[in-house]
């Protein structure tokens, strides 16, 4: 049966790897590489060096492929979403026929966790579903943007016995400042944090983080916010793509001390 | 000024090093070990394996210590932790004066994440408050039991473009089934979703992590809670000690597909 490692790698920079990871690679027979655009060839180039660095196995084969655009018109976010995945799913189907033979394997490079906001995993269970390339998976952990965001801020992700919300820009209303008190924003395309107003709240912001253009920013989101939104523009117009996170914050440690 | 690093080593598999981590901790000039009690030593097994595996400066001091306990007579839980760390910076202190050159630095070993429930960075926070031990300190991210238990059960962490709570178990209540389509378990003394009934959550439990005794258990809550249960009982017996964690979870993928 052929096997596909999902292998998470971190969030660019290339010491984010794990032993496990390095090993998973240099396990595969092909190394599956998606063509993603110009825009982020700084990314495709840290794909490319963590491959360089790590892969020993000198008959390993790269693979490169085309992902399918996204289509938003006439409907919805998760009707797009939904019928990408699928789309992409008969992708990985042909990929795997044309160039595995049955008892082969081969990997694909996640940015960051493969559990978190990434959906290697839920393609690859439809390409099972579709039941013409029997195949089997496993999943290598790795660094999270969360876990590169407060390793850079040198902050702990939760207070002392406390809940920490993960959520997107679109949801984040729902739980801050109201209900969590911390919340940790992925995905957010309109900067969910600048329509926020709480004085107690902090903010702990990071855009390319693990790379050599990481930008971190923190303080009051009443002082930074406007410093976060001009840092933010002014990054992607240069860099022509960002990727951004950030932790919402309000209490400290033991202020519920009786 | 001396440097303190600390290092997240993952979840008890040696092969969830980063090699950023074992690069910082070949950097220090001692590895700090807390000596815990014979109960766990296994974790004390597997630290002293990495250190085996990965540490190849020879020139590296080896420091035990022991942990003071935690008192919680006459206390809040807050209050006791608050203490305890007060008591721990302490230790730390003396350490690093006894141990470390003004120019040298040290490692901790950090099991997971040094930001998600682990105090490690707070308690060097308050070494440096004290004023005594001029210090600086950085923090290496590892992988969580969290990106551990996923990967075993090999499940995303979030539904498409929803949050996740991560919690206690005594805080799982107040989100879980009401608010969190998907809440994650740490620290829980008193296996709380027990006193969970709702017919459609899900669990996904896991125990030990990454270790050679790692077991894993997932279903429907309903049908699956007293199995869980008795395993842990029996597991805690076995080996003196039990580290676990679970992910429940409320509707799937697309189910908001208009």
């Amino acid at each position: 049966m052929r096997h596909i490692h999902i292998v998470g790698i971190g969030t660019g920079n290339p010491e984010h790897l794990t032993v496990q990871a390095i090993n998973a690679l240099n396990a595969a027979n092909v190394i599956l590489v998606p063509s993603k655009g110009a825009a982020k060839t700084e990314l495709a180039d840290v794909r490319r060096d963590i491959c360089q660095r790590y892969i020993t196995n000198k008959t390993i084969r790269f693979v490169d492929y085309d992902v399918p655009s996204r289509q938003i018109a006439d409907r919805s976010y998760v009707q797009s979403v939904d019928d990408w995945h699928e789309e992409i799913s008969a992708t990985y189907e042909r990929l795997f026929l044309e160039h595995l033979a049955e008892d082969e394997s081969a990997a694909f490079l996640v940015w960051g966790d493969p559990g978190l906001y990434d959906s290697t995993l839920r393609i690859i269970e439809r390409v099972t579903a579709r039941g013409k390339v029997p195949l089997d998976y496993s999943i290598i952990p790795g660094i999270t943007s969360i876990q590169a965001l407060t390793a850079s801020h040198r902050i702990p992700l939760n207070l002392v016995g406390k809940p920490v919300q993960i959520t997107t820009g679109r949801r984040l209303a729902e739980s801050f400042p109201g209900i969590a008190e911390t919340a940790v924003v992925m995905l957010d395309g309109e900067q969910a944090f600048s329509k926020i107003v709480d004085p107690d709240a902090y903010i702990y912001w990071g855009a390319y983080l693990g790379t050599k253009d990481e930008i971190i920013i923190a303080g009051r989101l009443a002082d930074v916010s406007e410093r976060i939104l001009a840092t933010r523009a002014q990054a992607r117009a240069e860099h022509g793509w960002i990727m951004d996170i950030y932790l919402l914050r309000k209490g400290q440690d033991f202020d519920d001390r009786a």
